[in-house]
């Protein structure tokens, strides 16, 4: 019989980790809140800076969202494309009737910065807190900075995912290395 | 001899816009001043709202932010994979010192409700105003509404590409319909 995979997310550097977002992919926000974890799974975000910063969009209909708020924290998880249907599966139940990570299966490991915890199947973990809700009522946007990097140094595919918005996912194909025409490749905009 | 392809933009219903910018692929920002034309590429945006409401960064060494600043227009065009090349010697150039359309040979298709012209060669379109500078002068971020969209009906090549942030591209691989699992397929947040 095959041993089970168990991952566990290592310590990446962190002035390197806005490179888990720029590209679009599907995130997981997972937060942690009066002794309760939650999951939810998350499309609209931005890069906005080296820091890493980055801005997500969720609002008072997510349960996560008073997490969030009240917490000031997150972590924000990229998963791969082995995870696709369950990530979308994610999206469409609420936390406020079921532990998710119990119910989907899912490796809650300890973040070092924040209450909430990695996700450890993902590959990438990013810890976060708010800087920034001035778009918070209008349009329901955080800014967010990263305060420590995790990656997983094996997992079961290296793609991530990205949604379209009608019920649609375009995972991960070819990746172009095009660095030799980037005059300045470290910058994002 | 093969007859050269002409690509012109047809118009597209502007409450399914908001599926050209999620799934976060590099874009190009069209904009108009002073009468002259220019292109950037543009990595870092957000799906806001169905409006559709986006949110972009680009900052003052950007030589189109004075165009986006002054004049509160511009078009956020979705290249092909086809074009991912140009697209990032586009990014790697000034339109200080040239005219992007000319020099890498790019069709500029006169837009409706704004001054900043299309992109034909490009899958998507999307004549937009900017709706909110709250976060431009800490993050450099602007909120962009559309106001018109556009497609391409017969595009060189139906992939779009997302950029890492570190000189790598990623092309668009499989699409994936789970419209089944879906509650609410139509919220992108």
């Amino acid at each position: 019989m095959p041993k089970k995979r168990v991952s566990r997310q290592v310590e990446f550097p962190l002035n390197r980790a806005f490179t888990f977002v720029e590209s679009g992919p599907v995130l997981l926000i997972s937060t942690a809140y009066k002794k309760k974890t939650n999951l939810m799974t998350l499309s609209c975000h931005v890069s906005m800076g080296f820091e890493p910063t980055l801005g997500i969009c969720l609002g008072p209909w997510n349960f996560s969202y008073t997490a969030l708020v009240e917490t000031g924290e997150c972590v924000v998880a990229i998963p791969h494309a082995g995870m696709l249907e369950k990530v979308v599966d994610i999206g469409n139940c609420s936390g406020e009737v079921m532990d998710k990570f119990a119910e989907f299966n899912l490796c809650a490991q300890a973040a070092k910065d924040v209450a909430a915890p990695l996700v450890a199947e993902c590959l990438y973990n990013l810890e976060c807190r708010v800087v920034n809700r001035a778009l918070a009522s209008a349009y329901n946007f955080f800014v967010l900075q990263g305060v420590r990097a995790w990656s997983n140094p094996m997992p079961a595919d290296t793609r991530s995912f990205h949604a379209v918005g009608d019920g649609t996912f375009i995972i991960d194909g070819e990746t172009v290395n095009l660095r030799n025409r980037m005059t300045k490749w470290q910058e994002c905009i």
